[in-house]
């Protein structure tokens, strides 16, 4: 691990050509590292915080680029320490040049996401909010986006500080009667206990439960596409897209290898894939592609039958069963296609179905709206939290401490046992916001981070 | 054209994923466009010239981002009119939701180029420091970069406006002296006259002769490597690039299309161009080969004649004197290689040569060296200035201008035509600088520039 008294630089923009790069430079001697190439009115070291400065940035007397120089005193910066973001003019050239020369006056490199780690050393963010950072930058729809920013503004640590506080305070008194055992007080109501208990336990469950919705913002909504051969699948998948993505030919069985794309709706990421028909064939390349139609299926987080409305409604009922062993309780939606093939007096179809004609664009806006339909129950379960998989480990764990501690005390348990179940329960609070944290715990976090984070 | 009056924006920072992007918004309404999303300690309306502010974007009451906005109050400022940059996480998403929300608010999206075009209708930059902006952003090589800095402190501006200056006041006198014409008096010393206009004509000419020069440091030095199949042109060009790029054999004729790569030498980008033996051949595919090479050393900067060493030093010369006709008065530099194949009592060569083993990669850093050392020549003719075509258009009908007004003062014409010319002269100055322009020329200018610049 490296010590955090030295000062670090990265390129903090996306690399490529554009109008504008920045540079960040952070650390106890960002002000002089920066100040041996900065030319402008004042040395960055007199600067006043969160001021901008133009100048030059020189190297050996040679003047590189016009930039600007923002100034961040510790700890009013992200990092928490002394930070200089220079503004130069978007070439890789150039920005190599500004880099190396910092890294000639005193700076280093800095690490994947090591500005971000430095914030959290300095306790400007906590672990949830790290994770909100790269949440965000990583986001693949407008409302995934959104809750991440809900979580940096510190939805989960608010979610999370009153249990927290609670916990700390029954804590703290059921220690102090353990200490006056012998005289038989109680200072802590014990239907008061149970129920700060309960309501803890309520939290994290549903915190831990809504892990699949968060993944589902965080990777988008994906649906399987799926139906017999022929049913005009890859014809929906186009219309949905509108383009021509995948082949479609009124040969059944044209599609083999499966497609993903990604479609957004009312600001949800859904990923569409388009499977292969699903029947009995002889042909080894189809049957491989039905094997992974029904592999596709379990990965999914739902499932659209495309029936071909034209050989009757029915139809897709049998193949919902023909599915019934993978898709589980996952949603289903049937969709009626080639509906412009169906004489009018004849359009009756299960409630819920969706009628569409692929080929002429019809109903298609229905579909969106179902589809955007599921992706907001799925996303809507707690709106400022984006739990993932170490938080949601952590939150089963912390559920399973409180049960244990509230089974104590309605068994008659003593009170010693409850206090280590409360201390671990606090423990594994602390563990969600990085009140503690382990090494390997930030490696694991920081590596999703790139270098300028 | 659009009016100055509304206010634009677009992502200023590469697109991409990163740590940080920069929305700039720039116009009269900038802070109160801003004002209607930003959510900080104090509005951007209210705040200092040059200051930053950190809060949270909001759109519809969603916090979509925690940002800083800089504010620049006009004219201190890139465009000189008020302008905010907002910096965000760099998430496509995250911007995307940014832009939107700043059109919604009545900005409307950039044109490219349009932040700098802006820049030059508000004089805070001249024409070629906006040409400047476009080669650093682009800059191939470390020297093509600081050359072009030089370009944007105003190196071409300082180096004619002397001589526009001068102008000025000799065809203000000379004009005078024509309202006197009656008196014959000369407000004008001919011979001071004459030699005023011999150091212009001196300075465009060689400002319009660095074009080349110039082209060479914005794109680099192109080096065809030429030779006799089996020289081993393809095992140099693959040790000079430390990878294996052409395919190498040792059957003669292997390679037949060309191959071009980027080398970086001293800060000097290099562009070596591999190409097919020359030699008689039947097959048509080869012949097509020869063709070509012959075309791409005549597009060349420099030759590198590739010998096999092997098989004597002389026959690099008969390969000379068959490129002769192409070759012109380009640099050549002949190469010996598979030195290490020579006995040592046999290893004299012509002056200059370098010898090489690109198997061994003996010798390798003396070719470097003397690349270098061409591509330093190439760039050195003028330090502060990368002359463009339109530049040097300019200054070739600069030159001729003051060469016309030289000669009708010897040839003792009227001081009517003198003074035209000396106008005429004034105004191909101005051209350059953008002093007078026309909307063609701007459309052309702004055309290399990207959105967000």
């Amino acid at each position: 691990m490296t010590t955090l008294s030295d000062t670090i630089c990265a390129l903090a923009t996306p690399p490529g050509v554009g109008g504008l790069a920045v540079v960040r430079c952070s650390g106890s001697t960002a002000f002089d590292v920066c100040d041996t190439r900065f030319r402008g009115r004042v040395t960055l070291n007199e600067a006043d915080d969160h001021t901008i400065h133009y100048g030059w940035w020189n190297v050996n007397d040679v003047r590189i680029d016009s930039v600007t120089c923002s100034v961040f005193r510790a700890p009013n910066s992200y990092t928490g320490e002394h930070v200089v973001e220079i503004g130069c003019h978007g070439g890789p050239i150039i920005v190599e040049q500004i880099i190396t020369s910092l890294i000639e006056a005193g700076a280093r490199l800095a690490e994947p996401g090591e500005f971000t780690k430095r914030a959290f050393l300095n306790r400007k963010l906590d672990l949830t909010q790290v994770e909100a950072v790269a949440d965000l930058i990583h986001a693949q729809s407008r409302v995934g986006a959104q809750t991440a920013a809900r979580q940096l503004a510190g939805g989960f640590t608010k979610r999370l500080a009153g249990l927290r506080e609670h916990l700390l305070n029954v804590c703290g008194l059921l220690e102090l009667e353990l200490d006056f055992s012998e005289e038989d007080v109680e200072f802590v109501d014990r239907t008061a206990l149970l129920a700060a208990l309960d309501e803890g336990i309520t939290i994290a469950e549903r915190l831990a439960a809504s892990a699949a919705s968060a993944e589902i913002l965080r990777s988008g909504l994906q649906v399987a596409v799926v139906g017999y051969p022929n049913a005009g699948k890859s014809s929906l998948f186009n219309a949905m897209l509108s383009r021509e993505r995948a082949i479609v030919s009124d040969v059944p069985g044209t599609t083999r290898d499966y497609l993903e794309e990604t479609l957004f709706v009312d600001g949800y990421c859904i990923r569409l894939i388009d499977t292969a028909g699903i029947r009995s064939s002889d042909d080894v390349i189809e049957m491989q592609g039905v094997r992974l139609t029904k592999s596709l299926v379990e990965q999914s987080n739902m499932v659209l039958i495309v029936n071909d409305a034209s050989l009757g409604h029915g139809h897709s009922e049998a193949l919902a069963s023909d599915l019934a062993s993978v898709t589980g309780s996952r949603p289903m939606l049937t969709v009626q296609n080639k509906i412009d093939l169906v004489a009018d007096d004849n359009k009756t179809t299960a409630e819920g179905d969706i009628c569409v004609s692929a080929v002429r664009g019809t109903g298609l806006s229905a579909l969106r709206d179902a589809l955007s339909e599921v992706a907001r129950k799925n996303g809507d379960v707690i709106a400022d939290v984006l739990v993932n998989a170490r938080q949601a480990s952590l939150l089963r764990s912390l559920a399973s401490s409180l049960q244990q501690a509230s089974a104590g005390i309605q068994e008659g348990r003593s009170m010693d046992f409850v206090a280590v179940d409360v201390r671990t329960a606090i423990r594994h609070l602390g563990d969600i916001a990085g009140v503690t944290w382990s090494p390997d715990i930030l490696e694991t976090i920081f590596s999703r981070f790139c270098i300028g984070k």
